[in-house]
């Protein structure tokens, strides 16, 4: 039985899915060009009045993924100041994130299984989980939501994309 | 180091998430019911004309969760007519998988990780991929992602849920 890892199920799932919204993301920047529309338009649609708006939900997926796979490995996760409003400076944001997710050290994130990870939760409370129930029940399933949102919102908005587009580059064999 | 297992990080997850979207459909009943709206009218809608309305995303996640934890476990997954037309159906639905789910063998999952899973993809092909990453590149995300689109519809439809209608009971203290 091939042994199933905390790094197996993190920092390469992280990896694929920023990539992939980056795609997106780079799509969508065209098809603004192509149909003369403001990207900021895009950037700030929300699917509901008490919903992020794109760019927020890009920033809270890539905030989630970075703090997550940080926390994981027992490092401090660099701080962001969400200053974005382009684009190109989300794309950055998810590039930065991806590079930084994969410095982690392999090992220590597979030793986070057993380990009590404590974590902010909202502006007073904290949050305590063990770090294979904080992976699997909060960070993954967060970093899901946030991702599937902004591709909704483009969806929302008329851009042309598919499954694919959201699942990205995946170990599967066609035939 | 604590194991993780295939099993754990596939079939409590999907009995959480489809339980805490039965739960978000019960919530969706009552909100009909207060602003006199027919059910049908949040059944059918759909964030962009050619993403599927919220009764197709609720039968696809269904679909996805059985079928993956049944390929999983090397059992022929139930077969599902897909003829729900109310928010009860559904529910039984979810119901029906969550308990189907619990049915499943956790050591025929957890052995599952190495072995190679072949899959329908479309109407003609076929996908093959190994197991973990059928389950971590595959399942899980798109599984989340039809998930996350019910939620976002419901939310668009101006039900008052947050995240912690999304996510269910977690394994998490607070202090």
């Amino acid at each position: 039985m091939t042994a199933i890892s905390m790094y197996k199920i993190s920092a390469p799932i992280f990896v694929q899915f920023l990539t992939s919204l980056s795609a997106v993301l780079d799509k969508a920047a065209a098809f603004c060009e192509a149909k003369k529309i403001e990207p900021s338009v895009l950037l700030n649609t929300r699917l509901a009045p008490d919903m992020f708006p794109l760019i927020r939900q890009v920033q809270v997926a890539t905030e989630l993924a970075k703090n997550g796979a940080a926390r994981l490995a027992g490092v401090e996760p660099p701080r962001y100041e969400d200053k974005e409003t382009t684009i190109g400076e989300l794309r950055a944001r998810l590039a930065n994130t991806v590079a930084f997710i994969k410095t982690l050290d392999t090992k220590k994130v597979d030793a986070a299984a057993d380990r009590e990870i404590t974590f902010p939760l909202g502006p007073t409370n904290k949050g305590q989980m063990r770090g294979d129930d904080y992976l699997n029940h909060f960070v993954l399933p967060n970093v899901y939501f946030h991702l599937t949102a902004a591709y909704a919102i483009l969806r929302h908005c008329g851009l042309e994309i598919g499954k694919q587009d959201f699942l990205g580059a995946i170990p599967l064999k066609v035939t």
